[in-house]
């Protein structure tokens, strides 16, 4: 069994320990995945070295743009590339090369030091989803998303075992102002919240208040000396790089903070319509953004990210859980491997408007995918709906369910002495069974994965009881999590300067809405 | 893309071709699966010899049980297996040297030659659902299955493009008597499709009709020298060959028609409650079951099957998707290619009664471990529900819809100067979008899979439409691809003698409802 640790009471005391016990609900969080089994090679050899030339004469001879950004342009120039204008041509080898001052292993620290993650290597951490507009629930449907639907996620990230990490931008928190909302975003994580969470980077400044923020929640020297957020840098694919992202980038590379570098492709549109020339582009992108970071500070943290998807050549809808995603996603994980850096891809993701067997089928296809093609962080690993449009709070309890099985695939199998059963097979023999052999009694609490939701039950119990759906279940899952959340301790000291900083910036600056 | 077959319309003649045309529904089937892509090796070799090793201890000390079959025991006792009462100890060894005249690739027949399949290799066969006793849709809801639903999974199973073989008992049909319900099932798969098709084997004397009614439908000599049926016989795990199965897995090798020889395994009751040990236990199986069958006539075709499920140890329900199903499929495939055996697994497998998300999500999950575990053959690929107790009509049309994607999937990625892409980077450019790039236009057909079902639209006009979800969307599917159905021209004088044997065998014997 993978080893579950429950949440550390800190200060609540005996009483409290007991009283939270007593819940049906226990807070428990997995630890983050370390795999034991073999990563799926799509490509061979021969594929990879081409679309690894192809990367390289993309950054050569195309070259990328960094947009209104001058100084980024001089850093470029300066470390040998021939910049035109804004673009960027990247002599072939520089930006690998570049590259290798990027470490393979990210350990991000949690302020609960049992949530810190490991992010590289054969590990995956999980978050959930990011960026939604709306939520969507069973009762009250689709509908823009506030910053109470916010702390919700929070909470209910807090409470799935399977999700290792608190994520960023959970649902758009569309109540508060965009100049302001990042601030009341970061307070939830942190206060509602151990597991470790990413930055604002919807304007340097905002990654600014993420790192003083992280410096109030963990000390500054903490802060300097370690990793505490790993936030997402898009690409503007194809081949541009804005400065706002870019900003963002260089306040957290400066900071010794981590970035996700990651191309958001709809193939068709942000990229061929093929899988060899979609990974080349992407690889060119990744190793440009990678080197962009490695010139603003060698050594910054950063991930290989891939934001996959394809789009429906009829309606021009974006499509998820296809096979070329799947294909480019497992073809990514190579590239990034090769290149030693730590690889984000994957996702719940789901084109469907409804948690239904649409999105059971395109998110099992993708989480799927994500566990065998490496992923060493998965954001969007629970809760996205259409397209990600749409945080649903009961695909989030469905997909954290199902969370638990790549937890126990990644175990592989075991071939010990116990693991080969062989005296269970002597004793049961043939025709008998196995239910109450010694083996089964010693083994079978851990055995087998088993959801906390899905419906097991004999036919006749689940009719009487309503012949309740996926959704349905889910609901009540939602409301039982939401009312047995407690939140985690904190100092209230910390707890105080979080909530002054957030309170003296809002009040510093008049609210806006674009 | 892959190669689709539009149907031959044989003596239909012209007009008829025309009027099909101009039906939205093309009545087309894609060849069947050629991976080019590898296959996920879970097992390490040390792993894999310590299974191999232990499966032969099994067949040595523990042997296995042929009951109620006295014949069976002397073609063993004079093969040189130690047979003790119905107790066959195979000496170490043995059961795979036997195994090796078994053919590696089986080439089975379909009346119309265009849907001959080659079940082996790199190939994988797409079989529809298998036994279900109940169907269900979304207007009748669960109900016991008649021959008309019978007929209508033969004539979804020929209308669907992603599936190559017509399968066998697509559901059961309760209301014809238990004798004579292989004849009109039989009789339902020659002459409502022309996909290639599986043989009964519910008593020895079926399979003996199954022949015969071939040999009407092909001619004598045809099934003679070639293989028309691939049946399913399972083996009463753990490691108990029963009469009947026996019995109708005899007259099929004796005619050089294949059999699927399965252990059928609910993980900690019909085997032990680890990987490892159920993995030894089904090689065993199949040894002994494989080496039988080479006994009876050497070189007969035959598979090696893999049953997999788990049980819910909370309330011993069997569950579907789970992790360590998957892990015993990807295991027993590594097993069979060592033995040189065809390998059938998998399927559109859930424990969930409804087509609802539950059933997505297990389905997705069992659907893609098959693909890469190098499954041959996969039975129950489409329309599984309930544990196997139902087969569905909504969710039959969308697993058949999901089954696209393994072809897709199959196909690898295309490295060739056209998959690279090169010309279209460089065409769009950093900051461009490849909508209307040339290499888009050439290639946007056939570049992504599409849904035939599922909702890619925007999200008003999905609204406006009712918000149907997937189940809904699915039922209208269903209504139309039944409406549209034109049976595959026959020769009428084939098509009498069919009816004429079955009717003559029907009034030979009283109905037996047993």
């Amino acid at each position: 069994m993978t080893k579950a640790r429950t949440a550390r009471r800190g200060r609540s005391g005996g009483g409290a320990v007991r009283r939270a016990e007593r819940t049906a609900v226990r807070i428990e969080t997995a630890k983050y995945i370390e795999r034991n089994i073999p990563n799926f090679e799509i490509l061979n050899e021969e594929a990879l070295e081409i679309i690894e030339t192809n990367a390289e004469t993309i950054l050569e001879e195309i070259g990328v743009n960094f947009v209104d950004n001058p100084p980024a342009l001089e850093v470029w120039r300066n470390a040998g590339a021939d910049v035109q204008g804004e673009r960027v041509h990247i002599p072939r080898g520089m930006a690998r090369k570049l590259c290798a001052t990027a470490p393979s292993m990210i350990k991000q620290r949690a302020r609960n030091p049992d949530r810190n993650v490991e992010i590289g290597g054969r590990n995956l951490v999980l978050a959930p989803v990011y960026g939604p507009p709306f939520v969507r629930d069973i009762e009250g449907g689709r509908r823009y998303a506030t910053m109470e639907d916010f702390q919700n996620f929070v909470k209910l990230t807090y409470m799935s075992k399977w999700v290792h990490h608190s994520g960023g931008t959970v649902c758009e928190p569309t109540d508060v102002a965009v100049n302001k909302r990042h601030l009341d975003m970061l307070l939830a994580h942190m206060t509602l919240s151990d597991k470790p969470y990413m930055g604002s980077v919807t304007e340097p400044e905002r990654a600014v208040d993420s790192v003083e923020m992280s410096k109030l929640l963990f000390g500054a020297d903490f802060v300097d000396q370690n990793t505490v957020m790993t936030s997402l840098i898009n690409i503007n694919s194809p081949l541009t790089f804005d400065s706002i992202m870019m900003g963002a980038l260089e306040v957290y590379a400066k900071a010794n903070q981590a970035c996700i570098i990651s191309p958001f492709i709809v193939g068709g549109a942000m990229a061929p319509v093929s899988v060899a020339g979609t990974l080349a582009q992407v690889l060119a992108e990744v190793l440009a953004g990678v080197a962009y970071s490695q010139l603003i500070r060698a050594g910054a943290p950063v991930v290989f990210g891939a934001f996959v998807t394809s789009i429906d050549m009829n309606s021009g809808a974006p499509t998820f859980g296809t096979p070329e995603a799947s294909q480019i996603t497992f073809g990514a994980g190579q590239l990034a491997r090769r290149l030693g850096l730590p690889y984000r891809s994957g996702g719940s993701f789901c084109g469907s408007k409804l948690p239904d067997a649409q999105a059971g089928y395109e998110t099992a296809n993708s989480l799927n995918t994500a566990l065998l093609s490496g992923v060493n962080f998965m954001l969007h690993s629970c809760g996205w709906l259409e397209g990600g449009l749409v945080s649903s709070y009961e695909k989030f309890v469905m997909d954290a369910d199902q969370l638990g099985i790549l937890h126990h695939m990644a175990r592989g199998v075991d071939a010990s002495e116990n693991g080969q059963a062989m005296d269970a097979i002597r004793e049961v023999g043939p025709g008998g069974h196995y239910l109450g052999c010694a083996h089964t009694q010693e083994n079978f609490k851990t055995a087998f994965w088993r959801s906390d939701l899905l419906d097991y039950k004999p036919y006749e119990t689940w009719e009487d009881e309503g012949a309740r759906d996926t959704e349905t279940l889910a609901a009540v899952r939602v409301k039982k999590l939401l009312a047995d959340y407690q939140p985690p301790a904190i100092d209230p000291a910390v707890n105080e300067a979080l909530h002054d900083y957030v309170a003296r910036k809002k009040a510093s600056v008049p609210d806006a809405f674009v």
